[in-house]
């Protein structure tokens, strides 16, 4: 499905300085299909030589500096967003950026779920909300639901399944605060699906797998290649069946 | 199941000085078969006029100042629910104070987001893990799993059901920060239900319905009496079949 992405003329992946971010921009270019344009995004574009080299060889990736955690950032992003896709407007945005705050019941505070809440379930919906006109604008000018049109695709995780953290899947990752964000998550996806589908709007959940990142370790079965290379095809498969939905990155469905 | 709660020595609910909070705490002295103690935490106990009329009739009731978002505050209420208790500890805390930051796609900030989690995802959490040692220590000493032991009900809602959030369903109530908040509580019930399954303390989360509270407003189907009444009768007849679930106040099982 990777050949969908050339119907989809501007693509937002947020952190995009490394990990699966990385990745997606990375396997979008070199796959053949890319989009027309590639909108990158890192907190600290300086340091993210890895996407810099990626943007020297390829000229429609486009690198922005975003803290998605803080509001006067997502709109100047937003702004320079629109400077770049104009009148096209935004085919699809991917609510990539993540942190995993690990504390377990003994160690778990406050200001640890406050903090992974923020960047992980709070950010995607401010970004989405900034991106709305230019998401709108993509949207106005398609029919159908994919990313031929609008999509707005946040990466959560199977570890925000309330249904699957019980009986044999309980004996790890007890994680609070990384657990709770991406349930949150998971509930805004849908929150946002409800209120898009009218403009158009694609809005679904993606589980990338278990990865070998820097978040995911050295244990993860899959390396960055195989899991967005799965990503990837699932996002450009998606249809009107699709919207509202929790998808594991083999295409099958999530339990809430 | 209200005779149930004679096996209960001592009980806490958080948030009632009005409510659902409140009308707990007077369904459980009127009803015949009242706790040993019943620990009432509000924000304002001087602000709590009816909730200290009624602990001026009924001797079991114990108010205490309790502000569910600040840490400070949590642990000296735990040392005065200790000095309450003392060796038999703490049978059954509901955590049931909780705020609505009513906003919709257009009205929704970070901030308001940030809020609503803290009250109603957060703040559940650290009351637990601060009652922890009084829970276990009335849990040391019963068999089973139920209010005769020890128990932690969340007070969530239907509303931060994610499965149910569609369809027919998706016409009404488009609250975020309050969706997001009920979503995220439902994560931190089941953590805690995994972890604290080991000391057999019962951890569940419970819908009480949609009830003519401040909160609920003048249009809610349900008196606050009505909503109690099932809620108590659920809560006493809890078992380990209920261990990590998610209950309508009817009883039912909701999904995630």
């Amino acid at each position: 499905m990777a050949h969908a992405f050339k119907n989809c003329s501007n693509l937002m992946v947020t952190g995009a300085s490394r990990g699966l971010g990385l990745q997606i921009v990375e396997s979008l270019v070199t796959g053949g299909f890319s989009p027309g344009k590639i909108i990158a995004t890192a907190r600290n574009p300086d340091g993210a030589k890895e996407l810099q080299m990626l943007a020297e060889e390829h000229q429609n990736i486009h690198i922005i500096k975003l803290d998605v955690t803080c509001q006067e950032s997502i709109e100047r992003a937003a702004s320079e967003v629109e400077q770049l896709v104009q009148e096209a407007g935004l085919n699809c945005l991917i609510n990539n950026a993540g942190i995993n705050v690990v504390a377990n019941l003994e160690t778990v505070t406050a200001d640890k779920m406050l903090e992974n809440f923020h960047t992980n379930s709070v950010a995607p919906l401010m970004i989405t909300k900034a991106m709305l006109p230019l998401l709108k604008r993509a949207a106005a000018k398609g029919t159908g639901m994919g990313i031929h049109r609008a999509a707005v695709i946040n990466m959560t995780s199977l570890l925000g399944s309330v249904e699957l953290y019980w009986g044999d899947r309980a004996d790890t990752f007890k994680w609070y605060p990384y657990r709770t964000s991406k349930s949150a998550l998971n509930m805004v996806t849908r929150c946002l699906a409800v209120d898009l589908e009218a403009d158009g709007i694609l809005c679904m959940a993606l589980h990338p797998g278990w990865v070998r990142t820097d978040m995911g370790g050295p244990e993860a079965p899959l390396s960055p290649e195989e899991s967005i290379s799965c990503v990837l095809s699932v996002i450009g498969g998606l249809t009107e069946k699709d919207h509202g939905s929790f998808l594991h990155y083999t295409g099958e469905q999530l339990p809430w």
